[in-house]
């Protein structure tokens, strides 16, 4: 194999939601190599760690690292201390299920990854569309995220900043289904949901099951994901 | 006590060195009451954390929180990996102690630990005058990151940004040696060194310990610290 084909990494933020999976399947599309950060930071929603497990089997995965940090020790979130979550549907305004400066902390631990694995491609599914409102999730915040790698980081002020890919960032979770689909991926192997039933399995009415479902019946395909309660009950 | 006399709370990054205990006493003498986190990412001089606590007492903070932090998971660096400390005086470039994106990583934690803390005011001991030439420790990463941090976070987009305050940015280690003085802190209350010998000393000769020792040195004031080593040795 010559240098030119040897496939360059991408680091690849992985929490085992939808939108992880099909970001991460578009790094590989584009014939990166991928290296998969996962996050155990004690969300209530632990079951997605698995989910970024079968995940990173199934696209081949060359390195996953799975980081505990413990964010419960700083509290403030449906997902990350003992606080309801909602299942009334979407609201207007920043959910209580914001986790206070979450993907400025796994960014900055992706970049950290990177640097430490020789990536300039950084991957993050996150969109601002059909969202939950998070500020964390808007382009205005990834591109001032970028500078701020590029200032602060050895590999940034040497002349080879991080690239933050953000490909999902104006798709509708319609789109992104349909992404899903043409990949090849099953949504199954995917775990959205915040509050999983005793059982195991997703709640279908908190607001990441909400928009799942919403984007799957936009886009009429079939979410193979077993959901406890219809959005109508 | 009136509400105007109520302290109000600044989050301290805190790893136990000295820079960090001048900027949680100017900090505490500008009238905040100190939030302290100090993140235990599998450093070598793993002895810092110890001073963290004895600093956390002495200063009567408020809320000291401990954050396991695995950073030998991603390795890259003399202080997370298996690679000498260098020992024969700092470098023009950037030395193999350079922790990949650290105070990025960290930087992001604390403003996670401000945002759940009510707090606005962040207190970083970082110095770009006498120091290893880590670019996260320039001011215009500072000045990059507050901005990032302003659009990442509910508390940033609903209009009460955080503020990152660096006091010491512009003082040499000779200005934070008479800091120390002038505050009453004793120096060997905090920790600096690289690499702890066996028997628990500072090396004396690693960059972090010339770089304060110089600084002492140039104050005309004592560094209470024992040292395993002179640098002329």
């Amino acid at each position: 194999m010559s240098e030119a084909e040897i496939p360059r990494p991408a680091v690849i933020l992985l929490s085992g939601g939808l939108d992880s999976m099909v970001s991460a399947a578009l790094a590989r599309e584009r014939g990166h190599s991928l290296h998969a950060l996962t996050i155990d930071y004690g969300q209530r929603h632990i079951r997605e760690l698995q989910s970024a497990r079968a995940i990173a089997e199934k696209l081949g995965v060359e390195r996953h690292v799975e980081l505990p940090l413990d964010l419960r020790q700083f509290g403030g979130s449906a997902l990350t201390a003992d606080i309801d979550v909602p299942k009334d549907g979407v609201a207007e305004t920043i959910p209580v299920t914001y986790v206070p400066a979450r993907n400025l902390v796994f960014l900055a631990l992706t970049t950290a990854f990177a640097e430490t694995s020789a990536s300039r491609d950084i991957f993050i599914g996150v969109n601002a569309l059909d969202y939950s409102g998070y500020p964390d999730c808007r382009p205005e915040f990834i591109a001032s995220f970028a500078e701020t790698a590029r200032l602060g980081t050895k590999q940034g002020v040497e002349g080879d900043p991080f690239a933050i890919h953000a490909p999902l960032q104006n798709m509708t979770k319609a789109d992104i289904a349909r992404e899903c689909h043409r990949l090849g991926l099953d949504p199954a192997w995917s775990w959205s949901c915040y509050d999983p039933t005793p059982d195991g399995l997703a709640c279908g009415v908190c607001d990441s099951c909400r928009l799942r479902r919403k984007g799957f019946a936009e886009a009429e395909l079939v979410d193979t994901t077993p959901y406890a309660r219809d959005i109508d009950d």
